[in-house]
């Protein structure tokens, strides 16, 4: 993996985000923001589930007041999560009709796309509400939400420009970096500016943000809009962000995931977790190494045993992390035959390597390397769990 | 994306495998090879769902011979799909044994690790039928499966080196090329050869295979080694593939992913896709856009209509497929707002703006980036629905 991009630090409300800080999860309410109890359960969800931080629409009045109920039910439940306000068209109306909610919001989020108005007021309306109440903003520009100005560019003799691509890519970078420096120009700080420029193309994604990486040390925040719904939708997020994390870029991360259903957001933080645990940068809970099994696995019982134990560490793993330090770097290789059986239970922490056709109808356990004992018959699933409790209390440190 | 790695070019029954070529899907069976009957209808089912390649696990006497009927099965039921044989320990003995099933199979999969003796009397056998007949071999190693000899050094006192990892990558490389070169100098030719260094850590893949690519021209099979099971393995099998094959790295793929069951398997075969289509390397089936919602999305309108548009993709595009050319190439959008609809409407092929909370009640709708008509209350889906259709009819040619 290649350096981490050197970046200013961001403090949004006690997060830092910036190239000396870990890459840190955010996401975004589906709920209305004028319904500020679903808005604010839904909040505690998403931290729960792992979102470092949290974006709310704040689109009219009515939501613009629902941010104080929101953070009021938050701070009585000892929620202490940074919340974002997201701002298209009305921004600088409604952070000047409300300045309790400009207070209270961590970060603004401001896409020039569409702040309005050609000499810049309604940004600097903006600018200067966060310079007085000392917040970060994060210009965040989306291809689907270009300024006329830019996309006309792209147009020639009424066709599209075959250069397209190229115009939209530039521009996008061109539109935040301008914004950044009018910003910094009415005196923001520059460790308050979080950039982003988000398309709906890993290829494009890519191309934009190895750019604009090599052009500012603002923190960047990563994510492709609108990647759509089901499987397509989290392997082109995955692909994006992992190409990009692996070049050192990126400081904070939302998978922007079309949901199956109103209301369950959650989903989007687990592939943040997954990637970030897949790339060794934070793991997050143990991980069950497990062969795909073939023609030599003699039986599903290595399907079933896997999932038991991955049930298990689901059951099991708040208990486990508010017991013991760290428990969640364990790993666990669960094998179904001799082929690479003993060989990557030997690398995990644990590991077990059940028969395949054939072989001899007993299953050696190794830990940390060393074999320590063979299971057979029923009890192997018990007995190995048995294992796994044994080892984490053994080998971890106890919280008191 | 960088350039892709230039290598030879190795023909497995009539599929070439090298960078002049496409990236190549292969996914490998779980059925018992003995059972002739089950592995041909699963090798029919991976093909169909997009497998160029399938590799059956040759392990015994019996398995030998059922890849005889297996073939048989598959050539009466017009199924031109090339056969990989993985062999493990007794794969001379049984290439030996049964020259059909040696001149039957299009590629012999051998493991270093446990290709067994010393003096390579058992590797040089497999070689010699190879090249008999004249087929390819992978070379594949796994970190798994590592020869005793090259193990043996990351052990210190009885104790894991500290280098372990850089012991075991470079062990895992030396093996490979060791046995390329041994193979090419028994006579082999070097566009008979495909490589593999697979282990099961994305960081460790990365590092491996980066290596590797530098140090030879064989062409390089690509996949995380037991990832696991769920969308933790989706998401790191993807982000290791999705960043080697950016750096041009990869020039067969397979994603193992433990199943939910036996006897389940295309879904290694749908992620492969999904990494491919997500690079624009090779699209299957058209691309829906859709934004993740917010709460200034109204209703759960805009995830109805993705679905309905997914499930009408599904059940048309076999029809789709073979009445019109490059139909899979179509992008629809549907967004749920203002903010971005409109914008990436018009990127897209056919894109549609649903609107949000307080927005006027009607969905603009985009055809190749012109506004083409406006949709409003009941039949949107079924009007869109019919807009995707007249568009496919008129802009993609009709194969007779």
């Amino acid at each position: 993996m290649d350096k981490r991009r050197e970046t200013y630090d961001v403090d949004v409300g006690g997060v830092k985000i910036g190239s000396s800080h870990p890459i840190r999860i955010q996401s975004m309410t589906n709920t209305q923001t004028e319904d500020s109890i679903k808005t604010a359960s839904q909040i505690k969800e998403l931290y729960d589930s792992g979102s470092e931080l949290v974006r709310i629409t704040v689109n009219n009045e009515e939501s613009a007041k629902s941010v104080i109920k929101i953070k009021d039910i938050l701070v009585k439940s000892n929620y202490n999560v940074p919340l974002i306000g997201d701002f298209h068209y009305n921004g600088h109306t409604l952070l000047t009709n409300h300045p309790e909610t400009a207070s209270i919001l961590d970060k603004y989020r401001v896409n020039p796309g569409n702040v309005g108005s050609s000499d810049n007021k309604n940004f600097s309306e903006i600018i200067e509400i966060a310079k007085n109440n000392n917040k970060a903003i994060r210009i965040g520009g989306n291809w689907g939400s270009l300024n006329k100005t830019y996309l006309e560019r792209t147009v020639v003799d009424g066709k599209k420009s075959e250069d397209y691509e190229d115009i939209i890519k530039n521009a996008l970078i061109e539109s935040v970096l301008k914004s950044a420096e009018f910003a910094e120009g009415l005196g923001l700080s520059s460790d308050k500016i979080i950039l982003s420029c988000k398309v709906s193309s890993v290829s494009q994604l890519v191309d934009v943000y190895t750019d604009i990486a090599k052009k500012c040390k603002y923190p960047l925040h990563l994510g492709l809009t609108e990647a759509g719904m089901g499987d397509e939708a989290m392997v082109s997020s995955v692909a994006a962000l992992a190409i990009l994390i692996n070049q050192g870029i990126g400081d904070t991360i939302r998978v922007s995931l079309t949901p199956d259903q109103m209301g369950v957001r959650t989903k989007e933080v687990e592939v943040c977790k997954n990637i970030l645990s897949s790339l060794n940068l934070k793991q997050f809970k143990p991980k069950v190494v497990s062969c795909p099994g073939c023609g030599r696995t003699s039986s599903s019982y290595f399907i079933e045993l896997t999932k038991d134990i991955n049930k298990h560490i689901e059951n099991n793993m708040i208990r486990w992390k508010s017991n013991y330090k760290n428990v969640e770097n364990i790993n666990i290789a669960v094998m179904g035959c001799i082929v690479n059986g003993p060989g990557e239970s030997k690398h995990a922490n644990i590991g077990i390597s059940l028969p395949g056709t054939n072989e001899s109808p007993s299953a050696p356990v190794y830990v940390d390397g060393e074999k320590v004992t063979t299971l057979r018959g029923d009890a192997i699933k018990d007995d190995f769990l048995g294992i796994i409790e044994n080892y984490i209390d053994k080998n971890y440190e106890k919280i008191n």
